[in-house]
């Protein structure tokens, strides 16, 4: 059966990655239902709010649901919440086995479900394709266990390593193709983070450019509060704005950014991690730093990036490196290096792209 | 037939093969014989002043040679040189059907071979697998061409396009598996070329590590001749070393390079072309610039670089950018960059290599 259990957990990561960046801060999940080697129900939690997976493919099931093997990428819960408990649901549909990719990361529930439904004579599997399930909710766990969301910096660069010319030109490094998976990055993300140079050089939109329904909370951070009063972030048609910066006194820029609906969050000794705690409470599990070196260098240095997007695109522009993609960290020697995890490269037309992690967790 | 000529035409490429690096300045050459769907003769040209592969190839096939069909890569020649003409000997066997990769790319004998076997009555095929042995003598027909060397530009960077600390560290970016693969570029390399900066900072050996009998001849361009009278590279036992400079006094330090056996080129107005002219006279075909990021630029904004390999590193170590892999070509817009042509990727353990021509010839 082992053939059958991997193909049925790969169909719900399928199921479950069709509501990628809609869930936050709930997880990805996605459920099916198997009656004598045929499917009879699936789902797949849309947002927060509505029904968790096993909800939807146990309706679909109906009676067939009796006595049937029902695979869940994530363990289900057995507390209320938004909705009632999904162990519930599985034991009154009377459910013979339940395959689970991963248990809760949550330590608080952890395990609950599986010992609720094993108590009440259920066949519990666990850990089928467990990598893929760690992999597809790896910003919600890391919320979960740390209590922040999930850093992805995306950058990129050229093949001598420079993210602009030494004048600041860099519209655009890559081509359209690379620049349509930073949108799918964005449509995935809960969050955009630019810093005010970013904001002034690029004048960015940090949509997902009609891609999805979802947009990414577009997110700048900046000191100075050296700000443009007019701005394509400060258009709110699409996605909300949020201005980080230090406490202000009252100035017609602040009056002009809240009066076009951008808000505006004060905070002394404003850090990347003071950014990321709020982004939390919002609800976001994953993040995405779409900024400049020096921000990126407080965020890496800080531990607010787990995951990194490097794409380079092969052209040359040589310069005296004045915009590189990662800030001074103080590291004098190459053996210090931070070094990244589970890498991996792909071609995107012309373009390559490399990714990897910091902090696998 | 075609097919039997296309695997006929990769076997001529693979014996040529053997001999990178060794035939400079003459191209990479194999033969092979066939005689009634049986190979009978095979051969490549080992090194300059030794005979041409055909000839290796008719000396194995013997008697056999007669009416069989002869597979060379590269346009036989029709003129004595250090070895009398391979046209001569093919129809003094008496082949019946010789299929040429190209023909010769230099334009005052180009075609003449083809032509003489010809007009003595035998078939010529032109044209077989011509891209692969384009690249394959991509050095010898540049140089051919241009009267120049065949520039390669190897450097390695950090997933932040850094070749260096701040402090100028740099040992080591890359893994023991990219490292390598440099010591393979050497071994099929003419010459290797670094700056003062490298020498001084690094202090290299510039050899192959004992991974081929060829040694390319190692060159140090430095204008001001600031170097150390202790150093690797003046030691002359596995490789020879030139220093090319501008007009020097006697000093100390010119004694003792020169007395350690240290070549010294003095030349005014020293510049990358002209080592590069100094380099073609010397029969080099190819040469790997192993330098720093300002004569990377020197030799790229001078056309004297031609292919890149640029080694990628998984890890990050931030910095203002002080060494960055190719130093101020004042482009200061991005659509100004020079494209690489022809790029390709690969793994190499923990690393990354893309490779890319600038002008492909």
């Amino acid at each position: 059966m082992t053939d059958i259990d991997l193909l049925m957990m790969n169909r719900c990561i399928q199921l479950a990655k069709q509501a990628e960046g809609k869930t936050s801060p709930n997880p990805l999940v996605g459920a099916v239902i198997v009656k004598n080697g045929e499917i009879v129900g699936e789902g797949y939690h849309p947002q927060a709010g509505l029904p968790h997976a096993e909800v939807y493919a146990l309706k679909q099931a109906g009676e067939r649901a009796k006595n049937a093997t029902v695979y869940v990428n994530l363990e289900p819960c057995n507390h209320y919440g938004k909705t009632p408990p999904c162990t519930e649901a599985l034991i009154g549909a009377g459910v013979k086995r339940v395959v689970v990719g991963m248990i809760d990361p949550d330590e608080r529930v952890s395990g609950r479900g599986i010992k609720r439904l094993a108590e009440s004579g259920i066949e519990v599997k666990i850990g089928v394709a467990e990598d893929a399930c760690l992999r597809l909710n790896e910003a919600f766990i890391h919320r979960v266990k740390t209590g922040l969301p999930f850093g992805v910096f995306k950058y990129a660069m050229t093949l001598d390593g420079k993210i602009a010319t030494d004048t600041g030109h860099s519209q655009w490094i890559t081509g359209k193709s690379a620049r349509h998976f930073v949108h799918e990055l964005r449509s995935i993300s809960s969050a955009v983070i630019i810093g005010g140079n970013t904001l002034r050089r690029d004048n960015p939109l940090l949509t997902t450019h009609g891609l999805t329904s979802h947009n990414p909370l577009r997110v700048v951070i900046t000191a100075s509060f050296d700000l443009p009063t007019s701005a394509q972030l400060w258009q709110q048609d699409t996605a909300k704005t949020v201005v980080f910066t230090t406490p202000q006194p009252d100035s017609s820029l602040k009056d002009s950014l809240l009066s076009q609906g951008v808000e505006i969050v004060e905070i002394a000794n404003l850090n990347t991690t003071m950014v990321m705690e709020n982004l939390a409470k919002r609800g976001c599990n994953s993040v995405l730093w779409e900024c400049g070196g020096n921000l990126a260098k407080d965020a890496i240095a800080s531990g607010n990036i787990q995951k990194i997007y490097c794409f380079i695109a092969p052209k040359i522009i040589g310069g005296k490196g004045l915009f590189s993609p990662i800030g001074d960290m103080k590291i004098d020697n190459m053996n210090n290096a931070l070094a990244l995890k589970n890498t991996s490269i792909r071609q995107i037309d012309a373009d390559f792209l490399i990714e990897g992690y910091l902090n696998f967790n």
